[in-house]
């Protein structure tokens, strides 16, 4: 699994730090089949999950991994699942907040898409 | 997405209530090919996940589903991805611990069974 491990941790790496510096560059990891599921409601395809990402009511944000869990998704698919779990910080607030994330990228041409993408904040 | 919702929800019930009360019976859930992910841990294939499963460090346990999220997966797949937040309660502990995993569930002969199993707990 030492491959897949490695892409999980580099995808990661990239989406989150992305995430927090500039969302916008976000969108060419997704395609118009992608679906994204934040805190419940649902976004289908690169133009509506971007509105959504953008439009996120806060201003900075700083995300911090706990955990990467990678599994390889059904045979033929190419495909793999991932699931983190990591903290959060929100602007000025002093608590970090619990997050889990499931992730299935799809590999097309050497190069991976985000395929699934499952957002949940734990109100811990 | 109802039809997946209502899967997810009975399953995840299913699951989780057969956890709770008889862990063994879960093992018709997976397959030769189920790869479950426990705390970081892999374990390959029905007889290794049960052997985990029954020999968890604790005696009594019970589960609180949070939320339920589903997607379906690539196409042609015949499958959904399913992500669940929760607490948990673990013996005589008093304070509950959160937890998320993520399921892929594939439909042979409408009837699922468990592909990819991710478990974590938050150390809120």
């Amino acid at each position: 699994m030492a491959d897949l491990d490695n892409i999980a941790k580099e995808f990661a790496n990239y989406y989150y730090t992305t995430f927090d510096n500039d969302r916008k560059a976000l969108a060419p990891l997704y395609s118009d089949v992608s679906m994204m599921t934040w805190e419940g409601t649902q976004h289908l395809g690169t133009a509506n999950i971007m509105e959504k990402l953008v439009t996120l009511p806060f201003q900075r944000i700083a995300h911090k991994i706990t955990t990467i869990d990678t599994q390889p998704s059904i045979q033929g698919t190419n495909a793999i699942i991932i699931s983190i779990t990591g903290q959060l910080m929100f602007d000025d607030e002093p608590k970090p907040q619990q997050f889990c994330q499931t992730f299935q990228l799809v590999n097309n041409n050497n190069s991976f898409f985000i395929f699934n993408d499952v957002f949940r904040l734990n109100y811990a």
